[in-house]
């Protein structure tokens, strides 16, 4: 639960056992102030990063249905995916979907995935980014790009998450691939770790995000059936993905961006399997404070 | 996860990492056996106790969307409610109910709550649940009927689940009261602890798991805002109970029963808020391991 309704919860309990106790809607002869009660969770601590959707996601819905779904479940991170936001949105037009965002309590905290193939898809995707007024992007630049992509970086102050695909696609297969490609360049060019997709590459998410953290600016939270390419989505914690461990590492590492669920089945019906695996997420995190 | 999905899960990535590399979907340079990638979770112990549903949580559905929904949900244990299986169903009707859970891979494993304020109801429900052939029945029978409740639990060898609702009844209000009514009674008799209710109450649930254990047949498990009246039900891990503790104390005292959700929050639309909080049990199940 997200800190503020927690503290909500407990300030209502906290309100009505500091009335008198005949006052109270029901003085059970058993009664337990709530700082006693053993059955009430302690205060949690406020996590490094925070749980966020993908927009990609929601590639079937509108920006409506996905704000009014992602406002039911609690969550406040969107990713904006260009079949939300245009490439190519106006200044009026990015207005009135950030405002949507804000009145569902929404923050867009980065755009992308976007694939750039040529300098002027670079150039496009940050002004974009800047327009949006984002400072990360996640983005595939072809290999050849990188070079100019870096320049651009640098102009626009806008970090770039280069985004892993695992085997389905050529372009950086996997998190090795992408820090091999950044480790010698800007410190703001860096990667999205889909931890799903590194791991059906044959690849080793949970020591990659150890490893590379310095470099992971953006992550794809799913899960998957296995470590190869014949494996595929399913509702977090029904894969075999040690989500505990990935969730200590986050905070060993001290991750502070975004964590943000790509679901990947069932996408044209995909609302409970989402609220399936949020659920499953903020348990983990719940039981391994 | 299933323990068996699991194995099924991990067996596949077993099968394809036994192949020739060479035979491989995607022989990733950066390839680990399996049992090498620390993204993979160990094999889980099975848990004493199983994840349910409670019938109620079903209250505007038939058990045809019940069903579906349960199997999508990978559930397997269902708690009969009268609206899904009416308490005059013959044994037509009963063989043919049982058939649509079979195929659904759910198991009834108990019926109720069921109310019984006569000597003719608690007749009624106890050859209902012998027709039905489980041997739990969640039941409320008025407290004058006790004595004569506990002939039948003998007659017919049923345990009986008492239920408690908490200060919303004067009937059962928590698990002390059910203890101290069935303690010196048969042991056949005990309760199906309902961990919101009895917060609500103003009583400790956790505490009472661990000091009435040996009376606990059953659980109806659900999140609520607070330990008093006015607090409601929620999204299992949006409330206040720490089910990390729970989940610990379960393993502790062995408890084999069903952990039955009883989802009270939009009974009319309850689909993502029962996968959100089968999620975050399962979520909590995982890292507590």
């Amino acid at each position: 639960m997200k800190r503020r309704d927690f503290l909500k919860a407990s300030m209502a309990g906290a309100a009505v056992l500091s009335m008198p106790k005949t006052m109270q809607a029901m003085p059970a002869p058993g009664d337990i102030p709530a700082d006693k009660n053993s059955t009430i969770k302690p205060d949690a601590k406020e996590e490094p990063f925070h749980l966020g959707m993908a927009g990609f996601t929601f590639r079937h819905f509108d920006i409506d249905q996905t704000l009014d779904f992602m406002q039911k479940l609690n969550v406040h991170y969107l990713c904006i995916k260009d079949f939300h936001l245009p490439l190519d949105s106006n200044e009026e037009q990015i207005a009135a979907f950030k405002a949507k965002l804000a009145k569902a309590n929404v923050i867009g905290y980065g755009v992308g995935p976007i694939y750039m193939k040529s300098e002027a898809e670079v150039d496009r995707a940050f002004a974009y980014a800047k327009r949006v007024g984002v400072n990360l992007l996640v983005g595939v630049p072809n290999y050849e790009l990188l070079d100019y992509t870096e320049k651009v970086v640098k102009q626009y102050d806008i970090r770039l998450a280069i985004h892993l695909h695992g085997p389905d696609m050529p372009l950086y297969p996997d998190a090795t691939d992408i820090w091999n490609n950044v480790k010698d360049r800007d410190p703001r060019m860096g990667m999205c770790l889909d931890i799903g997709h590194n791991l059906r590459y044959g690849s080793d998410s949970l020591r990659d995000l150890k490893k590379y953290h310095t470099r992971v600016f953006d992550m794809h939270m799913k899960d998957v059936t296995g470590n190869t390419k014949a494996n595929h989505s399913v509702e977090v914690g029904r894969g075999v993905i040690d989500f505990a461990q990935y969730v200590r590492i986050m905070r060993k590492v001290k991750y502070t961006g975004s964590v943000s669920l790509e679901y990947e089945k069932d996408m044209k019906t995909p609302f409970n399997g989402i609220a399936e695996s949020v659920g499953y997420f903020r348990g983990i995190c719940a039981a391994t404070r």
